[in-house]
């Protein structure tokens, strides 16, 4: 049973390769063309009538009218009796159980595997032995022999050495140690790659470049199904485990999408509506705002009763700086933005060239060994190095902590002036110690091994998210300048630039903010994804004091980065993938004319259409069998070409076998007729075939002098599949949602063959 | 001077009830008929081509095409020089420089306007001895006699009476410090009423309906000037001195406007592109959010460097509370969210049904009388009541803040128990004393007297705002609340809802979150700001932990509000003034199509239109006569009415104009073509005139069957100004931007001829 709804999921995914080449859209028709005393007895025979095939575009203004018509149904149906008004109420209210809903799974899903990761990132290490299942950190908490000095130790937690040799030391233990911990890193990336294989392809990834894609209208089935959900819920514990260069914030948004999926399906207002499932298109309309604001709280809460982090804080790393920064700060911090920019510039270019090596070549076809492999790589490069050792969270938490007097890191090995004894709160400047310098090395090789290893873990088929070795590689960098900063300062503070804000005795520099604001420079060149940034940013820190900082840092990044190309991550590998997704920051500045983009193209074989009253339903079956476009246009004769509609493909193969079937005196000689009134024809001609009521009166149509500017606009901001181009009310040709992406990566210099979805 | 430049505005306004009948939008076309080639030609000779007329609506796509067309041509000139490299460099930059100075420019106004209202309220009641510049705060600040219990009273302060008489007590200087009170209100009212009679007419109300229409694209000439601004920003502080119920909130977001309107005027960029100059329309680009922002940030800067809130804080009631909220206080909450919900319902009716008395009967015409009269009535009646005689922002102020030990208001008069020595922060429920009983009528009559002294206060002929008036209504009730349940809760401890939570001795319920609660309450019932209204109320308190309240609260009130009329008060003043506005929470979803709404209606006289290629110089200057139409539909004949483009009024006349001023041969008796070759005309005719420049080659066109749903959607999402409707390629007929409105309006059971503009 596993193996078979996986495998469909793959099938379809293949299958739809074989549509790359079908090139038109199409809309159907049944709410747009006026004809609802039609609609019930359409809605019988065509139950089909409405879906979308698997990989492709869903037509906006078509949806929002379907949801429109069951609301007017619904509300006029409430009038009638009490159970249909509660029934309307349920529906009004179903939104927010839904939410409610998302809320509670999402949140929990998050603290379960909050835990799980922290278990078993521990578990490669050593074992709680008062109980197994405890991490590191909640097995020394609830040992009673530990001091605060050494939080870190405690007997019942026994690194494997120790449990199985019984010492501590030694060279002998140390490669034990290690030998053990590339063991487990290999153990549980192969578990999560393999799962990922079997049982739900579509769980790889970060899948944030998917989503985008299936919010702006697309179709991806079994994308955001229950197996996606559960098989990556437990892959990226395996995989964060496992101490591979990734994160978890991006397949997180993976999960909570698929709970919405899941939960969408129980409300047949959402289940049944490709658009009203999305609610989220480009534009975020208010009531969503609301909603996703509640849905939000609602997992904040539950991840707070879980409390993951065990310090009743809802962020990752909760920071508390006591001194303010001074303007000449901002220069470090721009030159951190800088760095920000052009790391996210490498890593976007060198990461989309290795996915691309991936796709073209042999090395796609064994991705369970590729996996192995970078773990096996990661592990062994990292367990030397105290700070790649360690997860990456905590490495970044650490890095954005101010060093107080309690700290025993080596981060905090200042020289202490034993003269001057100061509130907790408020230590000057001092001069680094041996342990500072040693970590700055160590955090150099770090810095270097993560930006290296991160290139070529993203894109691998587990789920791996971005945030997290982004921020690293921004904390340490940031790091590294705040202590350089720092010790500048206190060595050389008779400098003009220090003279003004940095005495000797005062705190002046908090190398801690040099990391924050690394980090959000780096996060920020990697997704561009500058708003959120900031929201992440005010949330944690919670005040408008860093704001100023953690501004000028991302948005120097974002320049940087934009001056070598304006797609961020996210965007590139869309693109690489060739999915359908307008994205509404592409600004298109090209003076084509929707002339130029057009089908059919000169020396193509002239647009198929249908006529109002002249075609016979044999030739429609055989325009049907010979092409694979979505949609025909009808127009009045082929002399005058003047449109009078569209009309779906799907709608009409089923509209014809259904009359074949039931309709007497239909056959092959039929005249098909789209008019109002049956056309005149000769007695000896058999019945004609009514089929008004699937042709789209409304079809979208733009001149062929509209600038390509406008239609691309029209796409984007109306959600349309595809657009009929007209002069003199004269049917030219169409214009598809691929046939516009083609153009735009035209434009760009791009191949338009990338594109490959319709 | 000063009077000249007000007049022009005013007649301006006045002409333009002239043109409420044009009923034809019109699109200028130099970008989009794809000739580019001509555009030089057609830069010199119209340089009015291009501008709009007061009191008109701007085509969005066009706006967008023309900034497009401009950014092209620097970006292909910055590749010839390195001065115009630098000037496009320039160029890129003006809009951060343009967000740097409004920053700037309104954090100065907004921290002048604090400063000044705060002297000018207490230069009501008395006079600084040691410095006449200095509030009754900044007086006692700097006064060395004053204990930290009697932060109020120094000798440097007096009252006038004192100043006058001698004496501070008896009923003869409580009188006399009434009358004069009266009389320095009834001064500034008069000199508010005054001036923006005579200088800026535009500077009355709270600006915010006019402006969401001005963003929407609509042009009104002066709103945004630098009369406007001046005037507004002298008559604020003089009306929010004068002891009127209302707000500098909603003004302060016009003259922010007015700012930018006058940064826009120095760059090019800005000042010639209507759609550019406002960027923000119903979408909110990333660039403009992130510039937004950094205006924002300037503005906070440069205000907290003024610091006229004396606390170095940014927010105007900060407010801390040591207690966290229990579940079962939710039902108060909700309560006060129904209140807020009635209060808004309430007041929006009210006060749209005065001021519609306002503008239809006699009382509008001496608007300075009634401000007096106002004036005088409120400050008669505010006087005698504590909580309604000092400003509006220290009440609210008052009503949010925690009670602490030191606090020695009359709301704060709490029965200590002797026995209890707590820490200052945790105090447990206590008795109230006299004073609290005391307070609790003295509150309940200021919440009636605001209640109805707001509804007549807003909309006369001075600047007023709504938020802080609204959120005193509601921090009145809320506290009220806040202190019920607080002494319920301390006297039946016992009852199985207090049981759970609060214990004898335990500090369990903050009367100050019951007022910070109810305020967002009333707020969001009035104006159904529900996003701006969490952002706010985030700032306010800074955490997670009062959202659930806020949020509860919040959507109830919007809820309740809703259930009695979807529009906010500002929609409803828009609706008021027949502004053409678009609003994007509209749904519009009723059944009716294209053909409905369009003109010409049945019975009509036909649709003027131009042929392409037979209509003469005389015909055409016939009809613009003879209609006051913005533009005509060009069709290749009369019998086919086949729609080749769309030309505009004003373009047409200026290009005749032109022709027949300049261009050899050109009579009454021209034939005007709009096709690429000239007509086949016999030798006798005079040279005919190509007009194809002017000609708008991709005019927007919907089917007659298209549905209304779908229309309303395009002319939001696109921003046109007119559709035109076809049925098989012929022209049926025209929908403008205004027809669309009066549909809507018509549809929702409301007098279609409200809606004025075009």
């Amino acid at each position: 049973r596993f193996l078979t709804s996986a495998q469909t999921t793959r099938d379809d995914g293949k299958k739809s390769r074989d549509f790359q080449q079908v090139h038109c859209g199409a809309t159907p028709t049944e709410e747009m063309n006026g004809a609802g005393n039609l609609m019930d007895f359409l809605d019988e025979p065509f139950p089909d009538v409405g879906t979308y095939e698997d990989f492709h575009t869903i037509d906006w203004l078509r949806e929002k009218s379907r949801d429109t018509d069951r609301h007017r149904k619904i509300t006029s149906k409430s009038k009638e009796s009490i159970w249909e008004l509660i029934k309307s109420l349920l529906d009004a209210w179903s939104g927010w159980v839904v939410m409610l809903l998302i809320g509670l799974l999402s949140g929990t899903l998050a603290g379960v595997i909050d835990l799980a990761v922290d278990w078993m990132t521990d578990l490669k290490e050593g074992v709680c032995l008062s109980a197994f299942w405890y991490s590191h950190e909640q097995c020394c908490w609830t040992s009673n022999e530990t001091t605060f000095d050494d939080r870190d130790k405690c007997p019942q937690w026994q690194k494997w050495a120790e449990l199985m040799t019984g010492h501590t030391e030694g060279a002998g233990v140390y490669v034990l140690n290690y030998f053990l911990y590339i063991l487990w890193a290999l153990l549980f990336s192969f578990l999560a790659v393999s799962l990922v294989r079997v049982f739900a392809p579509y769980a790889c990834g970060s899948g944030i470049p998917e989503i985008k894609t299936i919010l702006s209208g697309f179709i991806i089935r079994g994308y955001l199904g229950k197996w996606t959900l559960l098989i990556k819920t437990v892959t990226l514990v395996l995989a964060v485990s496992s101490g591979l260069s990734l994160g978890k914030e991006g397949p997180l948004v993976h999960v909570a999408c698929c709970c919405g999926n899941l939960f969408c399906s129980l409300f047949s207002k959402y289940s049944k509506n490709e658009g009203k499932r999305r609610e989220v298109s480009y534009y975020f309309p208010l009531k969503t705002l609301w909603r996703s604001f509640f849905a939000a709280l609602v997992a904040a809460f539950t991840l707070r009763s879980i409390n993951p982090f065990g310090n009743s804080r809802l962020v990752l790393f909760y920071v508390e700086y006591h001194t303010p920064w001074y303007m000449a700060e901002l220069v470090p911090f721009i030159l951190l933005g800088v760095f920000g920019g052009l790391w996210g510039t490498l890593f976007i270019r060198a990461n989309i060239a290795w996915c691309r090596r991936r796709k073209t070549t042999q090395l796609g076809k064994y991705p369970v060994l590729e996996v192995i492999a970078v773990t096996g790589i990661t592990a062994v490069l990292a367990y030397p190095n105290p700070y790649t050792r360690r997860s990456t969270s905590e490495l970044i938490s650490e890095l954005f902590n101010d060093c107080g007097s309690l700290e025993s890191s080596q981060l905090c090995d200042y020289i202490n002036n034993p003269n001057m004894s100061r509130p907790v709160d408020d230590i000057p400047d001092r001069p680094a110690g041996p342990g500072v310098y040693n970590a700055l090395w160590q955090l150099a090789l770090a810095l270097i091994f993560k930006i290296v290893i991160t290139i070529f873990t993203f894109g691998m088929k587990i789920p791996s998210g971005l945030f997290i070795p982004s921020m690293a590689v921004g904390a340490i960098a940031g790091r590294i300048v705040g202590i350089a900063v720092e010790q500048m300062a206190y060595h050389h503070h008779d400098w003009i630039i220090f003279k003004n804000w940095c005495r000797p005795g005062a705190d002046c520099v908090t190398p801690g903010l040099y990391a924050m604001v690394g980090a959000a420079a780096c996060l920020g060149g990697v997704t561009r994804m500058t708003v959120s940034l900031v929201v992440i940013m005010f949330e944690l820190t919670g005040g408008l004091e860093y704001i100023v900082p953690l501004m000028a840092a991302a948005v120097t990044s974002k320049w940087v980065a934009d001056a070598f190309g304006k797609e961020g991550i996210y965007e590139s590998h869309i693109q690489l993938n060739g999915y359908p997704y307008l994205d509404v920051r592409d600004e298109f500045t090209h003076r084509t004319l929707a002339t130029d983009v057009m089908r059919p193209r000169r020396n193509d074989p002239p647009l198929a259409v249908l006529t109002q009253d002249t075609t016979t339903v044999e030739d429609v079956e055989t325009l049907i069998k010979d092409t694979d476009y979505n949609g025909f246009p009808v127009v009045v004769s082929r002399e005058s070409e003047r449109l009078i509609g569209f009309v779906q493909r799907r709608d009409l193969t089923l509209a014809i076998k259904n009359a074949r079937q039931k309709q007497d005196g239909v056959v092959s000689s039929s005249v098909v007729y789209f008019t109002e009134d049956a056309p005149q024809l000769p007695a000896s001609n058999p019945q004609p075939l009514k089929l008004r009521r699937i042709l789209n009166l409304s079809p979208f149509t733009v001149t062929d002098h509209t600038p390509m500017e406008t239609v691309v606009d029209i796409f984007r901001k109306l959600g349309l599949r595809q657009c009929l181009v007209t002069r003199s009310g004269r049917l030219l040709g169409i214009i598809t949602k691929k046939d516009v992406l083609r153009h735009m990566a035209q434009m760009m210099n791009q191949d338009p063959e990338s594109i490959m979805f319709n």
